[in-house]
């Protein structure tokens, strides 16, 4: 199934409103609101997710949307839906870091087929369209132009390991997440949807990480698998709506295997 | 004691030529070796920890140097002297996140008067005179001018802490460090020495690490203390060459003694 014709440029339209929305606010003390499941979330989170949808109302206003903000409207369960975050990584984005990201997804049927990861604050944008080679765009970043794929590591001792934050792992997925963490070579902390686009330049082997909701995995499926790695949950299976949210990418698609195995729950009971 | 006359130009040249010397390695698939200590290492440290001691010894000779790749040089207990990290952060650095930093510090008499924090890739930094206002310079990042004071937050109920990782808390710092995460508002985990930058700008309001080495918080001091904050270790007291290697900083000193109090042992046992 081919993309709607304008639907690249739709993604990258929603990407530069949210950027306009999202900067005026970055390091400059927007209140922080405490949402019901305790996360934060400010004026900038809404208004930019606000200029999403009015985007994707007037150019596709029969698909749906599904965003972290705002919920469901139109037909989320139909052909095509385009699922949103227009922060990613909140704690990033009220503690100053250029690390939050916009993530935008187009679904069809159920399936990401077109993802954008985009930094507001740096300009770097990350491009996945299903079947073609992931595009990255260094924006601000004095960096030449980089070749966009995930570096070879069957090995998982020698694996370059990746989570957002310690706090995401409630029991029993940190007796999980021990398993993997022992057997890798190394664990950097922090990231968010910023980590994919990493693995994705083969700077990370491997990111596990749960309670991911759609719109924090949905636009890193393209990106990621267009760079040469995979994404599933942590039995190995591919991502769906009605995943458990826990989430697994492998640069080097050799080492999912490995790693699956020693997250299972099995491994790493006793 | 005024700063030796040209000690401000000296600091931002070692911070020139580390530039020079890590971006070409940013992301471009450096070799990683492990020390001694575990922690990796590059040849983008060696090199721009090189380029700084070539510029000390050239216009410093009598001045001593400690760096953390190639350890001391010269009088590093006399009047002056020299602290540098060449990538604080080798872990994020390696893992293409331009968030590490370098740093460069000068003591006087094992006091830091001088500090510098610089990013390299975004080049942003931050400049710390004993006595004076910090200042920040937003490099390629396209944001205002901003004030570079820490905010005001009295409450430690309601402090955005940071820490870079829970790897570096073994007992007993685990719990002192989690009666600390209790009583704030809110934790975010990575950063190294960009969050003590945050810090300055009013992002973050508390920070508490350990196994901090004096090249790891020297150029520290002076960055957060000129935007009005306190650095100090998890007892309260002023940081020295022969510290514990904990540290503190809060945005606002009056936060400091419930800081004290909430990472202190008898808070936490039992």
């Amino acid at each position: 199934m081919p993309l709607p014709p304008d639907a690249l440029a739709t993604a990258r339209a929603c990407a530069d409103v949210a950027r306009a929305a999202v900067l005026p606010h970055f390091r400059r003390g927007v209140t922080v609101d405490d949402k019901s499941d305790e996360s934060p979330v400010t004026l900038a989170d809404r208004s930019a997710e606000q200029a999403i949808r009015d985007i994707l109302s007037t150019r596709h206003p029969r698909h749906g949307v599904l965003g972290e903000e705002f919920g469901r409207s139109g037909m989320t369960e139909g052909e095509w839906c385009w699922v949103v975050d227009p922060i990613d990584g909140t704690r990033s984005f009220i503690t100053g870091r250029p690390s939050f990201t916009t993530l935008i997804a187009l679904l069809h049927e159920g399936r990401p087929v077109l993802g954008v990861i985009d930094q507001p604050v740096t300009g770097e944008r990350w491009i996945g369209v299903e079947g073609e080679a992931t595009r990255y765009e260094a924006g601000c970043l004095p960096l030449p132009a980089p070749v966009v794929r995930t570096r070879p590591c069957p090995d998982l001792a020698e694996a370059e390991l990746s989570c957002t934050s310690p706090d995401m792992l409630a029991p029993p997925s940190d007796r999980r997440f021990s398993g993997l963490k022992h057997a890798a070579r190394r664990t950097s902390w922090g990231g968010d949807a910023y980590a994919y686009g990493l693995l994705a330049l083969g700077q990370i082997d491997l990111i596990a990480e749960c309670s991911m909701k759609p719109w924090d995995w949905a636009a890193l499926v393209p990106v990621v698998t267009g760079a040469g790695g995979v994404i599933t949950d942590w039995a190995g299976d591919p991502l769906r709506l009605d995943s458990d949210g826990t989430v697994l990418a492998c640069g080097d698609p050799a080492m999912l295997h490995a790693a699956v195995r020693a997250l299972s729950p099995t491994e790493t009971i006793g």
